[in-house]
């Protein structure tokens, strides 16, 4: 068990929201096929917002929810997929973004793409409790729609942007705040499944041969789909088997916001009853790393989640990882 | 103090070495201007190396020296600047390369540029002592040569590509293994001093206005210089009296190989003697994140630094950001 706490969560979403209807005409598909399929009904694309922008306006909020000033935080920690620019590190940029105090904190990346948070959280909670810090601000800023394959409008159509941020503390002396266990677990034969192999080092943007399709998203949907689904049920059983807890004892399961398929399957098949599991989907897509903080954050604003809730984050990420956090809110 | 212990460590170099006067022809500049500046005889790039294949060279050999098997490893941290493709994170192309067992390894990536392993270590120092992991992989596999820029000659010729890896463990009973004090900070005013601002969401590869400069490091190497100066003497001068070692007791500093510059400004106006820095910067190059473990590596292999030695690891990364970390190898 680890005594800490998410003192205080906050979100941004960019302005311009694009509808099933306008995709299903830039792709020329059917938009009721697209709210089937993938179970969005809207999403967001950054426009003139920035991944720093984003990622520190959701901090600000986050701080203020908190009652923290920047003063206080000690590391920031991005937990995103994609960089803003290959060099700095994205916390960096966040840091002057936020105008916090220069020399104060520590400031490095963190990448498990759709998991990204959950890792974050994982280190960033040994960080604290081990005594290298008090405060540690940790924000998700997505902006993966410049990376959409309009060729895979089943995949292209899940995704949205957002920024989500959280700031973790110590819990104080009665506060019943915790990380009660945490499980992540890579299956690398799974990493042709959800891609981009462009934007890094094997496909240099500047190399003649990589061409435009390599910077795209590329997801065997139902292929990973189908390995995720056939190792999420022994996963999740050997978790809430060391955790000692009753699927019915968890107050709210926040699934990554993945597809409605993979929602289902974590509501129906893992054991879960509907009122357990809290959806974003509709509204946000899968905003990559930011929907696990994203959803939380929503949750906990709207009261669906309360302080010593018993909470469930859980979910998959490209590589193929699974991950599972229990924590009393 | 962090009972933890690298128990093994390995490194891979590629293939091709390039000289001084191989890039002074091609850039139309003087050879010993290039080694004089730099203090670079010769580095490496890679050619037909992949960096998930450089990193997974470089753990086997870390894991042969640690005497361990790939099935003990319970989480591999790529601790790299760049990808090697934008999705999933590269310490999952590691898992597949090595042929890890599928499920038994968590996969993420920390990127803190230079400073990425001093993050990656310290995140992995309090996942261990706090009893989440047992052994943790860490790999840094860079191949940043091909984001140089040749109209910046002072700056690109620093740079080379290379792989190092380290096996982290509880020091056993009796051991004298240890982590006594971290310190990281960021100055994010000089983000950007040291830059690649392509790369990322920014300036997508696929956005028609990014041009192929902007995907190319650009290093203001006096401004980081003098900044990186400025702060060092005082942020040395905390971190000993927080660690109350006197600077003579150290039996080894390994700076980042950032520069000549760099490094005899930590040694001389830092206050070290001459024979307590560790260099690798003439045949290696700055390899950036991997520069640290890379020079640890190479420096223990040569018996330069033996088990019980007290160790300091410190540089700078862009952020920029300062780093030390006191360790009992």
């Amino acid at each position: 068990m680890l005594p800490v706490k998410i003192a205080g969560l906050g979100w941004y979403l960019p302005e311009r929201r694009v509808s099933n209807a306008e995709l299903a005409e830039q792709w020329g598909i059917d938009p009721d096929w697209i709210e089937k399929a993938s179970g969005v009904r809207e999403r967001r694309y950054a426009t003139f917002e920035t991944a720093a922008g984003m990622g520190a306006e959701a901090a600000r909020r986050a701080l203020a929810d908190a009652g923290m000033d920047l003063g206080e935080i000690e590391v920031i920690i991005g937990a995103s997929t994609g960089p803003q620019q290959a060099i700095p590190c994205t916390a960096a940029l966040v840091q002057r973004e936020l105008g916090a105090p220069e020399g104060r904190s520590a400031c490095f990346d963190v990448n498990a793409t759709c998991l990204s948070f959950l890792f974050a959280l994982h280190a960033a909670a040994h960080l604290i409790t081990g005594g290298a810090y008090r405060n540690v601000l940790i924000y998700s800023s997505e902006i993966n729609t410049r990376s959409l394959n309009p060729k895979e409008p089943q995949s292209a159509a899940l995704f949205g942007d957002a920024a989500a941020a959280a700031v973790i503390t110590q819990a104080g002396v009665g506060e019943a705040s915790a990380i009660w266990h945490t499980a992540l677990e890579t299956y690398s034969s799974g990493a042709e499944a959800t891609e981009i192999i462009g934007g890094g080092t094997l496909h240099h943007p500047n190399d003649p041969r990589t061409t435009p399709e390599m910077n795209l998203f590329h997801m065997d949907g139902l292929a990973i789909f189908r390995m995720a689904a056939a190792l999420s049920e022994p996963f999740l059983d050997r978790f809430l088997a060391t955790l000692k807890w009753e699927r019915a004892e968890v107050d709210a399961v926040v699934p990554h916001q993945a597809s409605r398929h993979v929602i289902e399957q974590f509501t129906r098949r893992l054991g879960f009853r509907e009122d357990q599991v809290v959806w974003a989907l509709a509204e946000r897509g899968n905003c990559v790393g930011a929907s696990l903080p994203l959803t939380l954050a929503e949750a906990v604003a709207r009261k669906r989640i309360k302080r010593g809730d018993r909470i469930l984050l859980a979910g998959t990420g490209a590589g193929l990882t699974l991950g599972a956090m229990a924590l009393t809110f």
